[in-house]
């Protein structure tokens, strides 16, 4: 990670969605500047970020290379995409249509339906507006944790796309998204049972250095156990 | 739409996802045969739908085209993705991978970050366990809707690549997903103010034949005005 790197990506250290991005970057052997936004400290929704971001939120990525757009890249699957057309190898998405559809439908179910729910900004509304204590507000998170995880184990485990990992042998998006919400759950101390296929695809990814470098403990930032 | 349209797409008159599907339908001159699922009546969360979607959501695409997998395609924005590697014209995403990554972003924002948190199985949790009443559950859409608009309205208000709409002088992903977002708007007869470049683009949308004729009024089932 040198300052000249073509990538500067606005992170923290425990969020879902950044990992996915670092992730990827890792998959893929870009280099990146990580430049820290304290979601904890509110910095997301401060001026200077929301110049970047106006929807407060990260991961963003800014490109500095040539003929690169000057506008920050944001939200996670779009910047993956991003990512795999302008580096295609290794791909984080299969060949074929209805492969890729469904590689993208995996991802969604997480990266859309469940993590929205979980947000700083939502728990912030909870909290205050909606009068959730914090055993309402962990009640709420193993909900949307569980029903898109239980979702998603009922698909891997019926369709016969399913290997080693969520679709066939190789990583895709739609294993970056599973093991995004795993580490996210595991920074809450949230377990789900009964969902053995995604575990077994969560313990696989993490045999890979560019999952295990991406773990929340090992950021800039994270507490010390 | 005859009985012997490729697709089937499982579907209900006013959801902002399955409008997104209609909407790339009619662009693209794909036929379609559309099966009613009851979300007013819980049946999306009934065993006969569960065993399309394990997710309970809609909406599903079936492709009964030849070579075609079996499996039903599920959330909207990789249904769009699947119909415009298949079906290339019109192009919902612009040339260039920049360009590409904002049109995703845009779309992202409202069909991730906005509308999962107004769905049906979200309010069902919170006007019961969250103990919302009717008030506290519409302040909750209009925050989430006034959310997303307004960082929508300030980065399409800002970035020289809006145009005609949200991206240059063509139709895309990101006018898909915006107009989606307003009609179901209206039809919870919720208002967001200060979003002139929203509204703006939303009329231009709507002098096309292909979302007018998504429109949640004229779809079955819907209440008569």
């Amino acid at each position: 990670m040198s300052s000249s790197a073509r990538f500067e990506l606005f992170s923290y250290w425990r969020t879902s969605a950044t990992y996915r991005v670092r992730v990827a970057l890792n998959l893929k052997g870009i280099a990146v500047q990580e430049t820290n936004v304290d979601l904890d400290a509110g910095e997301q929704r401060g001026e200077a970020f929301l110049k970047i971001n106006p929807m407060g939120a990260i991961p963003a990525l800014i490109d500095h290379g040539p003929g690169a757009s000057p506008l920050p890249l944001t939200q996670s699957l779009p910047i993956l995409e991003f990512l795999d057309e302008l580096y295609p190898t290794p791909a984080l998405l299969p060949q074929g249509a209805h492969a890729r559809a469904r590689v993208r439908s995996l991802a969604a179910m997480l990266a859309g339906d469940t993590h929205p729910l979980i947000t700083p900004r939502v728990r912030k509304y909870l909290t205050g507006t909606g009068g959730f204590d914090d055993a309402a507000w962990r009640a709420w998170q193993i909900q949307w944790f569980s029903t898109g995880l239980r979702a998603l184990e009922q698909r891997l485990a019926q369709e016969p796309e399913t290997g080693d990992f969520c679709h066939g042998d190789s990583v895709t998006m739609a294993d970056i998204c599973l093991a995004s919400i795993i580490v996210v759950m595991r920074v809450f101390r949230i377990e789900v049972e009964g969902i053995p296929t995604v575990m077994r695809i969560m313990a696989r990814c993490e045999q890979m250095e560019a999952f295990a470098k991406a773990d929340p403990r090992w950021q800039a930032g994270a507490p010390s156990a």
